[in-house]
């Protein structure tokens, strides 16, 4: 039901639909009452109603993050309100935790707020069964969605990510280039783009006709809060024999118990052990040597998500998906002017 | 105005006000063309008014916090918006930056939303000249204020605090009972929080009746990504002959910088130099040593903070100073078991 079918059930033009809902006197009281109770049997408030046909938008927009303390997230919440805000939009922030259940409830939320569209930040919201999108498929009936690092195909959701999979193949790659073949490769989540960066992984040996030892790839079950338990995890894979000359990680943390696994046990970084986190947050500053990262222009993400957004909005078309590479940001844990050595 | 003034206006009754202003149709056309002129004649659309009233209010909090991707005020973030949502409210959040202009119209834009309540979240919003604190009040007369970390002296306006000044005392006297007496002090903030961990160190001087020497309190002026700058400011005091046994800082990435002079040039830690954080963030556990910091009880405050603020939003008589103690986690850099020495 929009202003349209308003206008035609009250006999009144769209003009005056309009007026009504904004509340301008220049209407007659009996043509009011009409447009007033026909909106009302529709079960909406006279304004909730004209925001949700735009009329008189709210300019807020919602956002969805799993945990807004997590640093990633934190970011690219810290960038995208940011730039919204530049473009006169404020913005409901969800913190959904990382239960479907919530999830689901956070968005119902949102759209009963009738916000002007509604952000996913981060890919841990996709479902592999696609049937358990649904949620997300109703909600792009009624206003863009836009997704970070995140992919579906569907009419008014947007997509912004980096390309995950072909920047862990270069991290891996440039190991691989310094004969390091046994490569660790240290994960935590089997979200969206978890899985296209372990895709990368196995590309990078892939394409050099390698094998790739199954054996390596290891599920680390955790959150950055447990840094020591990576630390053990890493101790205990060695010592239970597994040989590794190279580290990559799907996330810094993991990255860094890594770090200090080869600093307890007096390993040389990276002359016998070249270690790769990735989001290049400020974990990787911290440690002694410092830590090697892929970085994923999550500001540029993030710039990019809005201006579409907010171009999408003015019912401009905009890109369904749009795509940008990472970059790997070389510090002392990677050896990276090899050629002087 | 209130609901009592537009039925006097009126001359209907407050449920009749009510009945219009939420939409039901057992009021007269005449009479709620009345109210409405009434409250229209004030510049509100009904449903703003409404919510301005708090008898259809939208269950919006609103946050402003000058950097969400700040490790703590992240972290505060998502303690708060948690336990709202669990209160039935959802919040907006704005970042204002650290400029006194952009947060005074982060206040604006959220008075403008009609939120229940504006929650304050870090003491960079309060000034030390108390004239500039008069947009604060402003939005006190109006909705209860809740401040994290600060403190003001007014009618709706609700502190919630840890003790920084007591906690930042333990942790130098810590250090002072090691016979310590020559402690680094590195701050990068003069907000009110930041003013109470100086004043804190100072006090833990004073007790024992020493001399405390301001050529040992020093400013660093950068931000947490400037860690490399941090190091090279610690190092370049010591190369001018500055002599200290101990470093304590008002934020965890100052004595993680701190920690790196002391790892770079082969300082013994904590036998040679204790150092001593400020937070107990999650860069506490990426360095090797891991280091000590003070605790200062982040989600206990921001539980408290809410439960606060929900108990004035429903009328209830809150305490307006809700002070909690700070606590010092021993990691690696500081000399925590003694006896065994």
């Amino acid at each position: 039901m929009n202003i349209y079918d308003i206008s035609k059930l009250a006999g009144v033009s769209t003009a005056t639909v309009s007026r009504v809902i904004n509340g301008f006197d220049n209407v007659k009281p009996a043509t009011r009452e009409k447009v007033l109770s026909i909106i009302a049997s529709q079960g909406y408030t006279p304004n909730a109603f004209a925001r949700g046909l735009g009329l008189n938008s709210m300019k807020t927009i919602g956002i969805m993050c799993a945990d807004s303390s997590d640093m990633y997230l934190a970011k690219a919440v810290y960038y995208i309100e940011g730039a919204l805000r530049e473009n006169g939009y404020h913005c409901i922030l969800t913190c959904t935790g990382y239960e479907r259940k919530s999830q689901r409830e956070s968005m119902e939320m949102l759209m009963s707020q009738h916000v002007d569209c509604i952000i996913l930040a981060g890919s841990i919201f996709i479902d592999k069964d696609d049937s358990n999108n649904k949620y997300i498929y109703k909600a792009a009936d009624s206003v863009p969605i836009m997704l970070l690092n995140a992919n579906l195909d569907h009419k008014n959701i947007y997509c912004i990510s980096c390309d995950d999979s072909a920047a862990m193949e270069k991290a891996t790659e440039f190991l691989l280039d310094n004969k390091r073949n046994n490569i660790l490769y240290l994960y935590n989540s089997n979200s969206y783009s978890a899985t296209k960066k372990l895709s990368g992984y196995r590309k990078a040996f892939e394409k050099r006709g390698l094998k790739c030892n199954e054996d390596y790839i290891r599920y680390f079950n955790g959150t950055s809060k447990d840094l020591e338990k990576v630390c053990g995890f890493v101790t205990e894979l060695a010592d239970k024999g597994l040989k590794f000359n190279g580290v990559v990680a799907s996330e810094d943390f993991l990255a860094v118990g890594a770090l200090k696994y080869a600093v307890r046990k007096g390993i040389k970084v990276p002359k016998d052990l070249e270690i790769i986190g990735y989001n290049n947050s400020v974990l990787t500053v911290c440690t002694e040597p410092e830590l090697s990262s892929v970085d994923n222009q999550l500001e540029t993400l993030c710039t990019n998500l809005v201006r579409i957004c907010i171009g999408a909005l003015s019912g401009e078309s905009m890109p369904q998906k749009t795509v940008f590479n990472g970059e790997l940001i070389h510090r002392s844990t990677s050896a990276s002017s090899r050629k002087t050595k």
